[in-house]
């Protein structure tokens, strides 16, 4: 009984199950907020939101039935974390005075696939560990934003749109332009008091949006090809033993057939 | 004569010269929408589809002459699927009141190229290989997205463009703003009842569209190096073969030579 | 003399040298076109234009020079486009009423650069050469913009903005929308009609933009580093061959001891 | 001491906390140009300004304590550039009169992470590398936004946006377009005049947006790559080697053998 709770709990099905139901609740809690949605579906709602809470215990017991020493279930932080959201799910917050607390709930409950499914937190981490490839292009754009921030609300300061008012609205109007989004028209409104703003921001694109932006990519993919590498470049090394071994081998032999040589000299 | 329906039917030409007439003709459909071009052309029109009727009948009859046996033809679901093509093409519907239906058909038409491109069925499967390694990611950005929304139909109910009515247009506004598409209007209407929103905003941007749309682009590319690397892999491996093989072959030298060592010992 | 011709010809600071000449005028040619600067410079112009048309002639000169068999030189016919252009460039078609036509000489004019520099004509023999990849990518394309095009131009016919009047501007529209211009604008015109509107047009969007766009670019970058994999795959392979030599060596090796062994046995 | 103070500025945390300091104190000073925040924190921004202008001469001290020779520290030109920037910030500029000289020198301020953050430089050296690699393809740009701009401004030069009014105006509209910014807009109004427009606005998309954009992004990754892959050619490279030797090993134990069978034959 106890290992087939036990292969249940680390079974792929199982895990892919609880993904499916988490993910396919809260796409329905989605549509409930649609109020022509709702309201004909009330009671399908209701049994929906019963039978998820009754999984969720139901998946949560099978979680602390496998562990082999009970208490050691509650040293992992996301059981405890799993454990306090399924608790509050079985208190009928939506009916009380709560409700509005209810709805920021959800962001919580979907926050559980990231227990019910590892491979999740497996790309954070793999994106925790890009952080220090990353951090210096980062800064270099930060450093590019700055000096086109700098320039950009000491020239444009006065323009009507308030686009470039102090410095810090002039580094949300760069983010922007950053993402192409209507440049050309903040670029217009500039070129009508200088007719040379296009120089401002035609290098600001090719430089900050063209250059940097793919380098960022160039270094996200890099990171992830070098994970992929990885393997590779084991194999090549292991080869490389084997061919260090063999040359081990023939030496030894060298010397046993210079000996057998001596021999046969001494003998003669 | 068989033999050569048979060569016919898998050469490469034959594939091309299909799939150019079925790109061409659904081109001359294209055209036969606009009016302008639609009158003067009219007689062209009709020409052109009896030729693309009667090759469309020749063709398919080259792939059921070139099967050994002809019931296998019919096993294959996409011979099948030929087959009703063709003979629905072969009824004048476009005259009768099905002409609305007759439209539609044409989607089935250039569906055909799947059959006369085995190629396409290929990119298909190879897509959806890249499944499993694609839904995590996938995963991830319906919890960010859910997040998002959930936080902004909170806050931003009430802002009179209506985009964050409720939990669904919610998300449509946000899958807006991962596409650049006006997402500063959206912007800039939240910032002028939250003055802080562009922090709402630039995080939803960078974590949605700047990280996690890259980390996307870069597994799907990393999957199509993958499948390129899989033959480097393959030579390295066999190479890893030979000199095990290599190895083996100077032990049983060594082996030999001590042999004859030992032989002569003895002699002596 | 003829020497010092020839290096000139195939010196790798004369090719920089023409392509720096013909970049410059033809940035130059470019603010010709706007009258408060044309008018102050005008003489320059004048003096600029002399010097390139006799630079012209020069280059051509070379070109002609260095070649051994003087007739050969009009057997390429990138040589023959240049002399066309150069004899042109020497007639003052500016001063006479072909200045219409003399402003769009200046597009074979910056064609000399293929001429100048060779490197240009290897990216366009790469892009051909990746054609046959990207082929059946586009072929793809191509079905999911017809499909998407006649159901939106027999749906979204009579929205008042026209834009899926006939199959061809819906095409046109649905090329739009993959380069996300304005594509919500076009959304929410047919959302005020058909609320369900958003279906097609995500779905689209996720299809032609994030996935197939991306196929498209993943097959691009996968063909240059196929080029630039060559060269590796060349190494390995060489390796392979050492690794057999190295087999047959040992088998030799082993060959001959037996023969020593059986020799000796022979003696005994 | 003087060891100590080595270790001190060239360790990874000295650099780092240099590094934050710079970042968070720039950050401070954009917030610092808004009314509302610069205010009600006037002091803490003075203390913060002081704490820096010290916390500078502190690291400057640093390194130039931890020179061997402390001449050898003016060599160099960024400890100049630092030494300059320092003195600077210790001149109260921004009470007198050359307040908008003083927030313009921020740019050089910042410009001191370059010192203090060496990964930085590394990055701008590999760019500068990457040019070579790159300069082709921008010449190709070159070439289609050059003959895209002739025509354009030969065939729109009368429409009232005045987007095409002479040639630069024709290029700025054509990057706009790269950007696939309002796009449509452009086209559309030139649709109005000439049907036909839609040819050259969808041609110029595919062409230069799609192919050499892309063709530009795949560069850029591919030098990435290149680097990182250097290190594996350098290690089958490595391999090589020693089955050369193996191979020469291998020869010389064959003529040992012989010899030693010549040998016998004589002695027998």
């Amino acid at each position: 009984m106890f290992n087939a709770i036990k292969t249940l709990r680390y079974s792929k099905w199982f895990s892919n199950l609880t993904t499916a139901i988490i993910l396919f609740y809260a796409s329905v809690l989605g549509f409930k907020t649609v109020d022509s949605i709702a309201q004909p579906y009330g009671d399908m709602f209701l049994l929906l939101d019963s039978f998820v809470t009754i999984y969720f215990v139901f998946e949560l017991s099978i979680k602390f039935l496998a562990e082999d020493k009970k208490l050691d279930f509650f040293k992992d932080s996301w059981n405890i974390f799993d454990f306090i959201i399924v608790t509050i799910t079985l208190i009928p917050l939506e009916q009380t005075s709560f409700a509005a607390a209810a709805r920021l709930m959800r962001i919580f409950k979907i926050l559980r696939l990231f227990t019910a499914r590892p491979e999740l937190k497996r790309i954070i981490d793999m994106l925790i560990k890009a952080i220090p490839s990353i951090i210096d292009i980062v800064i270099l754009m930060f450093i590019i934003f700055y000096i086109y921030a700098i320039i950009g609300s000491f020239i444009f300061k006065d323009l009507p749109s308030g686009l470039w008012d102090n410095f810090l609205t002039s580094m949300l109007t760069l983010f922007r332009i950053l993402t192409f989004e209507d440049w050309t028209d903040v670029m217009y409104e500039a070129m009508d008091v200088h007719s040379w703003a296009w120089l401002y921001f035609v290098s600001f694109v090719i430089i900050a949006a063209f250059v940097f932006f793919n380098l960022f990519i160039a270094v996200i993919i890099g990171e992830m090809q070098k994970l992929q590498d990885e393997g590779m470049k084991d194999e090549i090394h292991d080869e490389h033993k084997k061919v260090d071994q063999l040359l081990i081998e023939i030496q030894e032999l060298k010397k046993l057939i210079k000996e057998q040589n001596q021999n046969k000299r001494e003998n003669l």
